[in-house]
């Protein structure tokens, strides 16, 4: 188990951290900025302090490795993201970054090789902030990057292949950041929960059994707007009333189905004054779950149920599919080794699944993955007043520590 | 009745005023504008034709007076409003200017007078839509102008009293437009129905018994955001579940008392993101019964109704009342004549609330009044497309000259 001080020494350096930031006010570090730049910096010091050697890839991705016992080893991958999005929480990707490197620093401080190299990753885009595509980083190690996303414009106008290229990076050179799937023995990443689960059950941490995949649609529902004094009741179509409808069926769709979550986040109303009945509006869903069956078959209930609605009430109904991922299961022999693992440091093992996604995703495209949730106050991530007590910081390093040594067994 | 020409007539100078518009693209004359000066230039010449002599009162209430049989008789009041919504149908207002016209023509053109005289009045401003406050023409005529209203300012700065300075009339002197209540018959209105109850009965015309008094809220549901993927359905407090449960529940509020209707046309989520779940929604209601019994006594369901969603969903509800006016009951006797006059011209009299307000809403304050409502196609108002028929113009005519020859039998 790692000493006392390494959990407040995550503490120190998330903190650290959070204030590397490309803003004054509040804590947003994008792909490729001079904060990033700057937290790769601070973070290879670390890295090095724990016996590693670092690298960057061409993409910017800070790998730190710490040696095998002997050659041609293979390499266990720890790591997270150290971008964020804007006005972020601090504990969002580096708590995963820097509980990797305490563990490896609990092991270099005891001269503790394996018979595999472990690399700790420091992903150098995983929100997908700058340039509204998600996972650059591991993306680009799993070798799914793709090329069209070089020509992706940030908000002043910046081409990915420039940010790259400012980064230190070579946008030419990204199939080199590719990892060979044969010399992998697995990625694991420590993550915050980013929701409730953990401190609803007093848990420190658990083990994550599967990523949600997910459904992202958007409804219209088209009705006749009328005056709200003249039209009477019963000779309405009401494009909201209609949604109303559906916000409620999704709701009791999604609560009847474990581990199923589905949100209506977005609306809007034409013509949105308060005296005519609502004509069209518009509406967000997002439905998740880690099996796919149990989504696709949520999805197609719920497609019914807005074209029932929608014949009820004599109004036309639109579904379109916005975008749809396939859920990413962890790996069942380190999931039945993690729940072991967190047994014997908290009072059980809980399991659950992951409704964010995470760099496990396109990693677990070239290597089979794991991931640990640290409890998250109130559930809030996303949001400055995102935090982890250094007690479960402790408990984080410990099951990782018990991991990597016995990752092989 | 009138001649089979004074409906096609009708029909013309509906047409023409049309056209007589402060925008080029679209119809909107709204009070002080030059549209309306040549507005009532050209009502006032159709009013001298019908035998009337003309004036302007110190709001820019355009009046033709139609002389009694003998000296110091009583008035009867016929008339609608000469001003419009911006992008405007045709009919709303100056039908009723209009067919009034035409009825005092058709007796003009038989020498025939009455004990009483007729003032037929085109109102300078019903819809409010210069400077946000309706009625303008009418309550002046009412004596319920409020001298603080001459401080409102429209979108160029431009204040409600030299507004009316530069339409000719004399802010000072509003007091002036007041008329007497003991000279007065009552006051009577063709319009527009803007619903869809006489298309739907297939019926040109019916009888207003009423119009609705309204009360209009902003609630708003606050809840906790929290990430779509994250926070199961157990553990949210979506304050847009909580919103759709209520409009539903309005809505059969609504379809459960006769002639109530109730109406959510605004809605604003926050934060507003499809992977969020919301936190806070505020949305418009709407609500509008004849009777104001049953229109406070479903506010107060509705309510009550809020807050057991609140608590039941752990939000909480702030219900804010934004206007609350009562409603105004048409003369009864004015209602029992009109419904045997109209039971000659149709298949069969039918009786209707309006749900919007109208001119004969301030007029109830110093005489009776009474309304009668011509078929709108589609139910369509306050929009280019609305309309009604030749046909059922001639009708109103016909009902307005019969209700004329009758009013004091």
């Amino acid at each position: 188990m790692a000493s006392f001080d390494s959990a407040d020494t995550v503490m120190q350096r998330i903190a650290s951290l959070g204030r590397i930031s490309d803003d004054q006010n509040w804590l947003t570090r994008t792909y490729g900025s001079s904060a990033m730049t700057r937290a790769n910096e601070q973070v290879a010091l670390w890295m090095k302090e724990a016996g590693m050697a670092t690298r960057h890839d061409a993409i910017g991705n800070l790998i730190g490795h710490y040696p095998a016992a002997g050659a041609d080893a293979k390499i266990l991958l720890l790591g997270s993201h150290l971008d964020t999005v804007r006005n972020a929480g601090k504990f969002d990707g580096p708590l995963g970054v820097l509980v990797a490197i305490a563990a490896v620093q609990h092991f270099n401080n005891r001269n503790v090789r394996f018979p595999f190299a472990i690399e700790v990753i420091g992903f150098a885009d995983e929100e997908g902030t700058r340039f509204q595509s998600a996972y650059l980083g591991s993306k680009s190690i799993a070798g799914r990057f793709k090329n069209g996303d070089l020509e992706r414009t940030d908000a002043a106008g910046i081409t990915l292949s420039d940010a790259i290229s400012t980064f230190g990076g070579d946008p030419g050179k990204l199939d080199s950041a590719r990892m060979d799937p044969a010399r992998l023995l697995g990625y694991f990443e420590v993550h915050i929960e980013q929701g409730p689960v953990l401190e609803k059950n007093d848990l420190s941490v658990g083990v994550v059994t599967a990523i949600a995949g997910q459904t992202r649609a958007r409804l219209t529902f088209q009705g006749v707007a009328g005056h709200a004094g003249t039209v009477p009741m019963a000779l309405r179509h009401d494009a909201l009333c209609a949604t109303a409808e559906f916000i409620l069926g999704a709701e009791a769709e999604a609560r009847s189905v474990d581990g199923l979550v589905a949100t209506v986040g977005q609306i809007t109303t034409l013509p949105g004054a308060s005296n005519v009945i609502p004509a069209e509006v518009a509406l967000s869903l997002d439905v998740r779950h880690a099996e796919d069956s149990k989504r696709a078959g949520a999805c197609s209930n719920l497609r019914s149920l807005a074209k029932q609605i929608a014949e009820r009430r004599g109004v036309t109904v639109n579904w379109e599919l916005i975008q749809e991922s396939l859920s990413v299961t962890c790996d069942s022999g380190f999931v039945a080794k993690l729940q072991k693992i967190v047994a014997r440091h908290q009072a059980k093992s809980i399991s659950l699944a992951s409704g964010a996604g995470h760099d496990a995703v396109p990693l677990s495209k070239i290597t089979r993955v794991g991931m640990l949730f640290v409890r998250c106050k109130g559930g809030i991530s996303h949001h400055p007043d995102e935090s982890a007590t250094v007690e479960d910081v402790r408990v984080a390093i410990a099951v990782l520590t018990d991991f990597i040594e016995q990752v092989t067994n």
